[in-house]
């Protein structure tokens, strides 16, 4: 891994979202406010990153996705902004910030989600560079990765499970659709609008899957020995609600271990990208080591 | 007005409506149960039979259009459970029954209405009978009808104006957001989608905007002088809550003339259609009748 190249083209990728999510249409009025607010609270931009890095790895120009890529960021926003609601998870804070509805107020909070959501899938269907008929596969895939069967019914499946122990099976099955679907629609979002194969679609969709698994072991193990200023909330949140997690489960040496086993499945499935792939390939170390 | 032929059509299109929403793959958790539980709470469903004679006015097959149709009525539906929300109106009765976050809770309704919307997009992408670049077209419409400049935006407004005393200017704002976007985009989706010229589009769009000014009109007159068992909710409602109505800014019968005004508007902009809109000008005479 060649950490300036890394750090470089992660930068670039970077910035093309945060120029492209301040560059959208934002009103002055305090919906417009409270979805900003909450867009542009810093995060790590995994999931549009992921996207434009899928669509180099087959051979397409990031630049022409940048809108469907961004739309992932605002879907994800949203999920915060309700996740962190009073009646959810009742965090007063995001990111090192106050939550949404600490500083917009509940009702507020809930419209803001509601506009995010609703405004990905207008960026999602906005006319573009790519064939209709794959525009419309994504903004199906996208659907059904954000909703009951992904990423909603993960919510559900998360918040009925606290408190209870969990088998591993369980959490699996929980990250899947909270965390889980969502990354790996984002890689296949960036494969299929930038003309992938089927071939390619489907190793993007297998590195992105180990990879998601990844991400979720590596951020259990942060909430046990991360450090609250870097990660952004205070440590030990998940056990403090009662949340099963991976290093309760397999302790905290097996949790490492079963993270490692994840980046390395994920960093196989894109061997036949070759150098196409070094950035995701690189992204998979990035996640295995990032700190917060 | 043939009431029998109007009513025959309305029952057509209201049991294709009904058979679609329960033929969707539900599933027997309680994300889905709690989903299901609301939409199949009766309702008028106007929006999707609004989209289904406004295909059948352009010449199309209302059956070729059914699942965005319905979808329109998953989008609806959300609106009314996040609306009904403790922190936005906090209503605990719905067409006459308990509302969401009554029967599932607070966040599982939140979870709900998240659920539902991002199913309605999922549908409008379901691969159909349609150009993929007239599915795309009315994604986008109807995503930004709903959104942040047409429902949410409007909700906003509407919860922002309680208690102050609004112009008429700044009322028909509201409602343009907060119900007249869909109603509009309603009647375009089904033109858009079966093939209906710009200005067939026009045509039914200058009818759905009149369409759904005088619906608005017509629900505030009947929170006033409405049977709390017919319309589903107790009389007066608007009034405890301080909102602004028609009738308290013109009276019950400048309100009415309004609302006369309006139908006939509606009905004339669909003269280029001729017979082949005679349910859709019934649909007018019917909303200024109706009772609930």
């Amino acid at each position: 891994m060649n950490v300036n190249v890394f750090k470089e083209t992660f930068q670039r990728y970077l910035t093309m979202v945060e120029q492209t999510l301040a560059q959208l249409p934002w009103g002055k009025d305090t919906l417009n406010e409270s979805m900003y607010y909450s867009l542009i609270g810093g995060g790590k931009r995994i999931r549009p990153v992921l996207a434009l890095a899928s669509a180099e790895a087959v051979g397409g120009q990031p630049q022409d996705i940048l809108l469907a890529a961004v739309s992932l960021e605002l879907i994800h926003t949203y999920s915060l902004i309700h996740d962190d609601l009073p009646s959810m998870d009742n965090d007063d804070y995001r990111r090192g910030r106050l939550s949404n509805h600490k500083v917009f107020g509940e009702a507020q909070a809930i419209l803001a989600g509601d506009g995010l959501l609703t405004y990905a899938f207008e960026l999602l269907a906005e006319p573009g560079h790519f064939l209709p008929e794959r525009q419309l596969r994504v903004i199906k895939e996208v659907a059904v990765a954000a909703g009951k069967a992904g990423m909603v019914g993960g919510q559900v499946a998360d918040l009925a499970g606290e408190g209870k122990t969990l088998s591993l099976e369980e959490i699996e099955e929980i990250h899947k659709g909270k965390t889980g679907a969502m990354l790996t629609v984002s890689a296949r979002l960036g494969g299929i609008l930038a003309g992938g194969t089927e071939e390619q679609v489907g190793a993007l969709t297998e590195y992105a899957r180990a990879l998601g698994l990844a991400f979720q072991i590596k951020d259990d193990i942060l909430d046990v020995v991360g450090d609250s200023e870097t990660i952004g909330k205070p440590v030990g949140s998940d056990l403090k609600k009662g949340k099963s997690t991976y290093p309760a489960l397999l302790g905290l040496e097996g949790a490492e271990r079963q993270l490692h086993v994840e980046t390395l499945k994920a960093q196989s499935a894109l061997e036949p990208f070759g150098k196409s792939a070094a950035f995701l390939n690189d992204l998979a170390t990035f996640i295995e080591q990032r700190q917060h």
